[in-house]
């Protein structure tokens, strides 16, 4: 036992933690589904257009009444728990958004200091009794791990023949928020699907074509511009890596010279052995093979500098940065490629103004959507866990053909 | 750009704030229809008709158990955001019932420092969020004017064909209420209808003829008392603005004799010049006319002295005021007409006693109908907003003939 | 009037919070059927054979998605209200999912300190207010006899003619908290049913009977220990008068020697009286009639010392408490009778280890289907009190011929 919090003991799972990432994988999945959520590394291509076809009908079954009514059944007789004592306005209402779309009931709990603690329960005595009283888990927690070991002793108990239920990780530590690398991913294929409302997506295409000759649908082969706190954007980190799964892309990372918000050596590494070609700059306005950057850039995505994980330092060497390279004005917005949809996962800083709201009504600005796409990425996410596709599959079916 | 507080910029707004009042109702309205709820001024005779039909629709529907199953299914596609970062458990509670009376999915922030706001997001971007996730904001907020510019915003949205959804003002600093006002004017709307559960209204009010040979049904004519904190009681401002509206009618203010207690000079001028006889007293047991106030009165509207409200001076200079001459004794009562509704927003105040539990079984006592009838109000109000009177209607005649 | 604090002047109930118990009986009962729960003395043989049955069909409906969608219609007409302003996130949770797997719509009041307080309103004007817009409360207060008041209040207005609610104590002040007992009491009927799934009871008990020649179904004639904070422990008060109501008990109370944790002589000597033979001692060790206490009990309700309530001179003393002979090691487990239920209100102590986590996957542990089954108990509760009791048959049959 850990005698400094034995709130948190998680020694039992030691073993398991430190496995290498793919031999945990399996862990978390069952044959053909996901069995939990825990990190972006289990976001593989073929799941990735699964749910991506299934957020697509959640979508359009939302738009009208009826369907919309067949979609609060889907999962009405479920009760999710979003255990979230790691403040995030966004990511909770978005999930609490999701399960409503679905018809789950949902209960929180937030405050870091229950009174089951006070009364020092260990957190996984606390999960233990969600998991007796809902039938999903959704949790964003400070302590690392923690998802990781929800999910293995939820898997415990289902060896042992008890009550186990799916669990989310919705932002776990300074690593991983694997249901944000879906729903950037989610809206990435969705702008390289060209598919634009009435108009035909093989249209559009051939109108672009014209402009850039190489263009093609789809996530691969494209140039990725991320901006701003590269470092410690775990954003950035899963998404880069789920992006690196598919074939002859570019990645350009745009951050200022600081220790901390640069590029990772040990992620660089990664991308650049999945075959990624990687370039890192100090400025939006560098230049690559003779071109601005900016004009090579098929999705470029902004990130805010989180101040908020700063040490005292880091806030004093920050203060005296610079960030107007970092900055996208709408000069800068002028150089993108036509099509290029421009990112971030919010909140935006109203202060450094990365993303000034002059540039808000340009078409190619998907930022607001992200916030609808995380909501259809997650009602996905929950139908699949809860094993609720085939029902999904039906009730779509009774309202369109296609 | 506001130096002082990026997060609650509303520069962008500021000539459509800077527009006198009758410009602005434009732009909160559909042709036939409201778009947002902003301020008392939008709650036109004719509107107020017709939310008082739909509310007593909703509150028979509410009844019986089938009815009241069908009253669920109307909105049960639709989500809420309560948005209500300055405290009021009463309003809040009541919007919950209504939206749950009406299937509305309910989602709240009350915490005014959401995640968000360390993050630096402005408020905008935060109801641009909510705007994203769910289907109509009710909010209370104790920033001045920031429901009326979510309305613009909402507003621009619309223009950019991007989604846009209805604003609900629930409180705004200490100017509007518009809701209570129309809760307390459905009360009034209903006691002056003198159809009681049970009683043809005709016969009631033939009877009460007998007394008062004057009386009409209706809320032109009257005789409206308002009593206490009249300086800084947005309700008594709102309510009594909305019943100006009517013919012919009288109101008498009672407060203690301090500057922040009376009758507003704007609110007084704007009164007489629709046409209301105004009188003000400093004692419930004035006389006008000869007679005491109180047997004159058609309708007596209490508050409460709003002590949290007051600044230092003002604390200290109330603690010397003789509240007496404020306090509804059963003495008091006996001296209203048979028919006066009593009527009083809510919370009272259990010390001062400006309302003792005494008179709390006196047939003319509205104040816990009120709460009842605010919720029945407020889903009035939804049913409107969210265009949903036609199935109101259509399911309302599936039960009633009438 | 209470000056000390006129928020919670009850002194109007005074006269009938004083009368002995069983008078009191009367005030929260119908001709058959409970009107409010206030405390345990509610909880008859009779009505906790009645409860146990809704419990065991709905558990039973909720297992298949369509009957699961039948309860959820049951009562989806009704709002409750849930006023917990002494925390506990475990019972909190528990009413919620109970609530939601019939449809019940759910509020919450759970800060000490409302809005409305600070507006001084009184505690039953805040009741009041609960019970126009919704219809059960749920109250969980440190103020002792709160929740009794609340149901002379709703009392008093039903024979008035206004708006009654039924109002369910989930704990109040240091004394009752009726449903715990309830749920325990539900624990206990199911392991003394026998009714192993899949295996039919009767084989068995005669299995059983082959080691345990005079064991009988239900749950008098057993051997009940108890042990840990007996004194301040209000589940093991109220559970030991509910059993107490049963033939032939026999109940071993284990404490540590100090004043504040040991059997309250009132409490004991009303054990005696209905005819429980009661025994105590200082350690799970100790022996009875030349046997080991543990090896002579039929059901083993563990709990937690209750450091919250410690004043400063208990702390200190409690410091040098040699808690191990309250901890149930493996070994002591051992000595257990084969279908001995391991019980504990929950949480445990995760510093103290009165049950560590080793003995988890032990088949005789209870403590986490207890949670479980009070999610059933409370559902059944809820049903009985909203009067629903024959929708629940009538569905049921729908699904199921027994």
């Amino acid at each position: 036992m850990n005698p400094a919090d034995p709130l948190s003991d998680f020694s039992a799972f030691q073993p398991l933690l430190d496995r290498p990432i793919e031999d945990k994988l399996r862990d978390f999945q069952r044959e053909q589904r996901l069995k939990h959520l825990i990190c972006a590394a289990q976001l593989k291509p073929d799941l990735l257009t699964r749910l991506g076809r299934l957020a697509d009908m959640i979508r359009r079954m939302a738009r009208e009444r009826e369907s919309n009514l067949a979609l609060r059944q889907l999962l009405s007789h479920k009760r999710a728990m979003l255990y979230f004592t790691q403040p995030s306005t966004r990511t909770f209402l978005s999930f609490m958004a999701a399960c409503q779309i679905l018809g789950i009931t949902c209960n929180e709990v937030r405050d870091p200091k229950t009174s089951s603690e006070i009364k020092r329960e260990s957190h996984m005595d606390s999960i233990r009794m969600f998991s007796s009283y809902f039938d999903v888990i959704i949790m964003r927690s400070p302590i690392a791990n923690f998802a990781e070991c929800c999910a293995y002793m939820m898997n415990r108990q289902e060896s042992q023949e008890m009550r186990s239920v799916p669990t989310i990780n919705a932002g776990s530590g300074s690593d991983e928020h694997p249901t944000q690398a879906l729903l950037d991913f989610y809206t990435i294929q969705r702008s390289f699907s060209f598919d634009a409302e009435g108009t035909p997506a093989e249209s559009r295409l051939k109108t672009l074509r014209q402009s850039y000759p190489e263009l093609q649908s789809g996530p691969a082969g494209k140039t990725y511009l991320f901006c701003g706190d590269i470092g410690r954007g775990r954003t950035v980190r899963s998404l880069a890596t789920v992006l690196a799964q598919y074939s002859s892309q570019r990645m350009i990372f745009v951050s200022p010279d600081h220790a901390v918000l640069g590029l990772d050596p040990v992620l660089r590494s990664r991308l650049v052995s999945a075959g990624v070609s990687v370039h890192e700059f100090n400025s939006l306005d560098a230049k690559l093979n003779g071109h601005s950057i900016l004009s090579q850039t098929d999705c470029l995505y902004m990130t805010r500098i989180q101040r908020e994980h700063n040490s005292a330092a880091d806030s004093k060497e920050m203060a005296e940065l610079d960030l107007s390279p970092f900055q996208l004005t709408q000069q800068r917005v002028g150089q993108l490629k036509e099509f290029s949809p421009i990112m971030h996962p919010f909140p935006r800083d109203s202060v450094v103004q990365e993303l000034p709201t002059q540039i808000d009504s340009d078409p190619r600005v998907m930022y607001f959507r992200q916030a609808r796409n995380g909501m259809w990425a997650r009602a996905a996410l929950l139908v699949h866990l809860l094993d609720a596709s085939e029902g999904l599959f039906m009730a779509y079916r009774r309202f369109f053909r296609d």
